[in-house]
């Protein structure tokens, strides 16, 4: 038995002994849980009991975002020691099927994602995960950042996708924690400057700390005029739709340039109007990402080489023994809250 | 003074004399043209006068799918001489845009294409052309398959920026004649096969007298169905939506394998709903695409080397005098027309 | 104990009984093998006794192009049944490698493939496989065919990471068995074309029997200048080197286009002088291929489509039994000989 | 007539009056030149009287990294006006060439360059040139920083073309002006570090003053157990090979990572002996390149952006009058001399 943060039901969180899977196999690692952040989705399934199609049936343990040490190692692991401090890929797909072998493995649909309904997540204090997926953090990398990487790992795998080329210019709609990520890894990712557009200025502010990214208030600037004038009406080389609106993605074609491309980062809660024509006047390309694949090694090296910091976005960190505080405080986010953290080690 | 035929205004079409500008750049040639076939563009122009933002608000020669002879060359014209058999790319981009450089001339701003207001089209005897625009045809090709060239090549820009592998399974949605152009240069392109889909069993009939086209009717299957029993669940590696309908629009995203490409060919007059998340759940890439660049010498191969056999295609042939009763059959096609041609010349 | 075709040392070949591994794991197969291919390196470790750093040094099965029926199934594998009829990826790599989990498995250091010392090969009556590198053959196609997916799959992977555009004229040099697999994968993979040079005739027919397989003999004519005056002096979009002798390498450079791409798949037994600056000057790929991955699907859909047809590629059929003399018969190989396999089930 | 630097023949420099084209044409714009710096060629052309097939065989006018301020434009010029500052891009293709169509005008074999016999170069008071191969330069790039923009598209084609994903770890080899511009792009292009080798402590020195390029002394250490070591034995995504030389091509292919990318920049005198083996095992893609295109847009962008200072590699400037004794000392030049600048204007 171990003590978790269970959601039992929509609304209704508690800290508690619960039941769970405890086996080691051969290629899995033990890890000692530090750090958990507290994603939208976690915070969504306690806010509705479900998202989309996954519907949490049974208390459920919650969190994803973690990082830890390493307390066990199976027999068969070579690349990871007890004690090495390490965040873990949440999502475990089956490696011999089709979606895996191509080198998609975020797309099989067998992927066993933690804290998606049936699947436990990582809100206690420790968790068997295959060592394939687990990552060793450079000793100069907090914890803190190490339980990062997972959200980061999100706009990694939407810059990589777009395929920037050096000195591309970028528009990022929607400031919320997705879209802070897609500037900052579309910036370390060959970007020459980003725009990001949202409608409150404080989430604005809080992206435009950082170099090279440039708030654009879209409830008073057309986000598509000022790439206009920025890109001598050339348009933005990549634009990273995160905010998920009928508006932003209207803006998103409107804004990307001639041969461009937009990747749908934000996820719509319906079908959008999408003018298909205005995006074929351009011959734009349209990406859509989905998570991550083979993206937590190039994160930590961008993270450890000083490029990204991502430390200025954590915004609270609470106690395990507080988490359900910590939710709540989630739910009720300030405009200028990116990441609340629960600190579960003592490390 | 030439004779063409001129569209006048909305449902006004004669063959009369007009001042057609006639002046041979150093960089030009002079084509006599011999056979012009007739596009869905050219009957929307004469039953509605204008597509979108393009209005016919002058007189204007229609036609833009050609094939002639060279009879004269500008003097810095090294690669075509008097009496090549030649067809010509209807789009004169300015070469010294930046899409230009870019090599995607298809997109500049800029573009003059034949037959779309203002500028004139090459239903007439005689056009000046620049010679980095006009193709040289192989003996064997007629002018009636050179005059193919331009619809094909939609069709191979599809199937190019579809980036196909080798053995892929393909989906076209719509069997006009653009979607059989998709499904013909998609099969030359590298697809092991292709399921088509409409709601016309005699249009399926047309695509499926072609080895490796399997016809779907809409109306009485669904294609991802089709597609899932013919890939194991998998899907379809490359969906071209050549319909331009909402239905249509969907099945293509229902289609698609995981890390498939969808490719929106169509073009849908009104914003269509689309499903972003179910786009996003399989990662998959959606390519846009505006007309063509770069596929006049490639297309020219593949019909040349046979892979390509696009005369089956050319349902009827009109005399030059009988240009207006070939649009009228145009405009009432049978379900099997794919193609109309107006023969000009004597060739 | 099973009956197999044992490499007890170098020029020493015995048909005999031999203890093989034979644990049914719950994610393998077991296959009933009907026929195998001779593969150029199966010839070279019973000629040489080893292929560079691989060295028989213990008796050791040949063989590793192979097509059979499923026997029996592990009890997690779901996607093949007994009876089934099958080919098999001869290379089993590690899943959990970092190779393995970008997509490209070939190159995972810790591959072990069949017939490569000191890893077992199917000439032999059954074997057990993983499921998820065990692929159903459509029933029109045979065993002899299946077993051809092998080779044909080294062709595929260099098409494929070719990256060939539609209407593509290639060149490849080397007439041999992965010469003709690497020319019949571009066709079918969308070259409108494919040149093929070599210095013996004999084998230069082989290939041409295929349309759009253009012979050279490049003891009489130069590659270059043919492909030059082929393409009005641009080059070969494409050029598959495999021969690996040092002039291909050189009239590859020579002979590829501008922009155009170069894929090495013969291998040189020595470095081969290489002119940098002339590769500089057209800025070209050069791509390079090791075996293959996630090719079989593809291969196998191009076979059943009929696109590419293997069949007239079996040079002999030997029956197991008279395996020593079909490996003889593969040494002294006719200059028409392509692949002579040997039949071991009853199929 | 104009004064210019002439390259009257091997080792013969003279400053003195020319006669050079000045016709201005509609696509045109004159510039006042202001600075501009040496290359390597130029030196090379001072001192051996060619390179390669491009011999001196008239006087000619020496420089080809230009900045300045525009003094007259052509009629049909719209996105440059008198006193704009820019800089040029000193080869001038034909746009309608099959080469400059598909987005590769640099490898057009018509390609006018700059100081290429028999083209004049820009060391003199006024250039014309054409408008579409201009560019203007942000008010806070000094004209010195704009005569940079030449050299740095060289290292942000080689960025560009290796397709660096986001974190990438490259190796450069050769730490002269071109392996720091390539190491400088890459990391600006979306590196997370660069390791950059040569034998020479003061050259790398100079490279390793900025963040994250880290020297690798060639002679004491070997660059491929560098990157082995710091990748866990993976090896670099990229390896930019600047040097030329046999052993740091041999270097670039031990160094590289499965599956990576080696970006051949260097231009070895003659071929070179190359392991096709060594790069097959890895499956590795080789990349030329050749001068750039469609580079200095984007090149200009991460200047302004202050991703990229190239301040500091401007080792020294002479005034016009002292351009011989700047050619001598570029032809003397110490271990850390980057880049010798003339300025010519009073700018």
């Amino acid at each position: 038995m171990s003590i978790a943060l269970v959601l039992e039901e929509k609304d209704k969180l508690t800290l508690r002994e619960i039941a769970l899977p405890d086996e080691l196999g051969p290629d899995d690692v033990r890890i000692a849980i530090d750090t958990v952040g507290i994603c939208g989705s976690d915070v969504h399934y306690y806010t509705h009991g479900k998202i989309g199609p996954f519907v949490v049936r049974e208390p459920m343990v919650l969190g994803h975002e973690a990082a830890g040490v390493v307390s066990e190692v199976g027999r068969q692991v070579r690349h990871l020691s007890v004690g090495d401090r390490v965040c873990m890929e949440p999502g475990v797909p089956n490696m011999a099927s089709k979606a895996a072998k191509m080198g998609v493995y975020n797309v099989d649909p067998g992927v066993r994602f933690w804290a998606t309904p049936p699947v436990h997540g990582c809100l206690t204090h420790s968790v068997v995960h295959p060592a394939a997926f687990t990552y060793r953090l450079p000793d100069h990398i907090s914890f803190a950042e190490g339980a990062m990487v997972e959200p980061f790992a999100i706009g990694m795998q939407a810059a990589t996708r777009a395929r920037i080329k050096p000195g591309d210019v970028a528009l990022v709609t929607g400031a919320g924690p997705i879209g802070i990520m897609a500037a900052l890894a579309a910036l370390a990712g060959g970007c020459s400057k980003v725009y990001i557009s949202d409608l409150v200025d404080e989430k604005l502010a809080v992206a435009a700390q950082y170099d090279n990214i440039h708030p654009v208030n879209a409830a008073r600037d057309s986000a598509s005029d000022v790439i206009a004038a920025a890109t001598n009406g050339w348009g933005a080389d990549v634009v990273f739709e995160c905010a998920g609106a009928a508006q932003s993605v209207q803006a998103a074609l409107e804004a990307v340039a001639p041969a461009g491309c937009v990747v749908w980062v934000g996820m719509p809660v319906d079908p959008v109007p999408m003018d298909i024509v205005l995006a074929q006047s351009k011959e734009i390309r349209m990406q859509t990402v989905f998570r991550y694949a083979n993206m937590y090694d190039r994160a930590i090296e961008l993270l450890a080489s000083g490029k990204v910091d991502l430390k200025p976005l954590i915004s609270e960190t609470y106690a395990f023994k507080d988490s359900i505080a910590a939710f709540d405080r989630a739910v009720e986010a300030r405009p200028t809250d990116v990441k609340i953290q629960i600190k579960i080690g003592e490390g």
